[in-house]
């Protein structure tokens, strides 16, 4: 593998609920072996997980949880039917892990891009299952990554980090392969979707509405989802 | 931006303390705008980062935080030596801070892929002017990023990060611009840098002797450093 591309998909219309995504991706790309990363908000928002705010009763825990965070309390009930255990909550920031073992910032319920004022957009049921409908719809030799934008202890900034995948091993395995020098390389376990959506993430402007990008120079290989990316949490040193 | 590619500099040598490397990327990286990806492995190399095992005697801490770690104690006396403090210590793992200010594993001082079996390479003591002398052999209108290969919390699999830059903003901020329905977006500050080595970093095969990707279709921005991208401990919820 010596080169890679990342293009955008282009002409992607603004996506409602019960939009037919599988269908509307295996019109819009090109031919050949490659790599669909999507953003997940338009996948959310095809499989209708959005909820109008005006609909929400916020429990007691939420309401009193929003004063702490200092977040919409609808929002946080959300956040809460969402998630297992809240990881850190103070004023501005709310970190939850979320039903799938996802650690992200307000389980991943976003109000920014909603189509309406009011509505919020949760993370897709079944991300796994969501890429491999898009992905059957390619067909073969065709991966799929639906990726979302996470924080990271320790590091500023924002990245885009794959949260399903289908058609590909999410991890790629250098362990036991040898390096130049013959030395046998140690533990050196790829987290190969991510880098994956990290780079598409390059071209996904949040402001341009341009969720899709397809690479091409990767050979996608193996199988998998995201319980490989998910660090178990007896073998996680940093909970 | 529509597109984005990112193709390996060909016919990079085995780099030995002393490397011009300035030079010798200057004389292979194509000509136009775009970013040079670097692996911090043959920057240490070139700037004669490595040290031999031999000549390492460790103290008396050393040795005991070896034991508790199970790790060669010359190789736990250098990682003592480029830290600030011990993160987490346990059979098979040692995380440290490192001088720069980076959290990862064994402070970065690797062993594989040394040019030797008892060397070990530590990371350049000061990776942005490392990138930044580059960026002088590369021209106007080329960046440069050092990266390396860290484990993160919460995640399996380790992905590339900036550990230093030239010539570019590692930040992009679109805190305060409007999405596509007209609301304003929030904190939104993608880790540009960090992106861009996780994308690079799935062309260096850490068995292939690739070390280092020139980008094309990004144009660099901006200035800045390793320290915009590390998180103000104050502000790390995650500590």
């Amino acid at each position: 593998m010596d080169s890679l591309s990342f293009r955008i998909v282009p002409e992607i219309p603004e996506i409602v609920p019960g939009d037919d995504l599988p269908a509307l991706f295996a019109g819009r790309v090109p031919a050949g072996t490659g790599v669909l990363v999507v953003a997940q908000k338009v996948v959310s928002k095809a499989e209708g997980r959005c909820v109008r705010l005006a609909d929400v009763t916020p429990s007691e825990r939420a309401l009193e949880l929003a004063r702490s965070v200092e977040k919409d309390p609808r929002q946080v009930e959300l956040v809460l039917r969402e998630s297992r255990r809240v990881v850190r909550a103070v004023p501005g920031v709310l970190i939850t892990e979320t039903r799938h073992g996802l650690v992200c910032a307000n389980a991943g319920v976003d109000l920014s891009n909603a189509p309406g004022d009011d509505v919020a957009i949760l993370l897709p049921l079944d991300p796994d299952a969501s890429a491999a409908r898009i992905r059957q719809a390619l067909g073969r030799g065709r991966a799929v990554i639906i990726s979302d934008t996470f924080g990271r202890p320790w590091r500023e900034g924002l990245v885009d980090v794959a949260i399903g995948v289908s058609g590909l091993a999410p991890l790629s395995d250098y362990t036991g392969t040898a390096d130049r020098s013959g030395r046998e390389l140690q533990v050196t376990v790829m987290a190969t979707a991510d880098q994956l959506a990290a780079a598409a993430g390059l071209l996904m402007r949040k402001d341009a509405g341009t969720p899709a990008v397809w690479v091409e120079g990767f050979e996608p290989k193996g199988s998998g989802g995201l319980g490989d990316l998910l660090r178990d949490p007896e073998r996680d040193l940093f909970r």
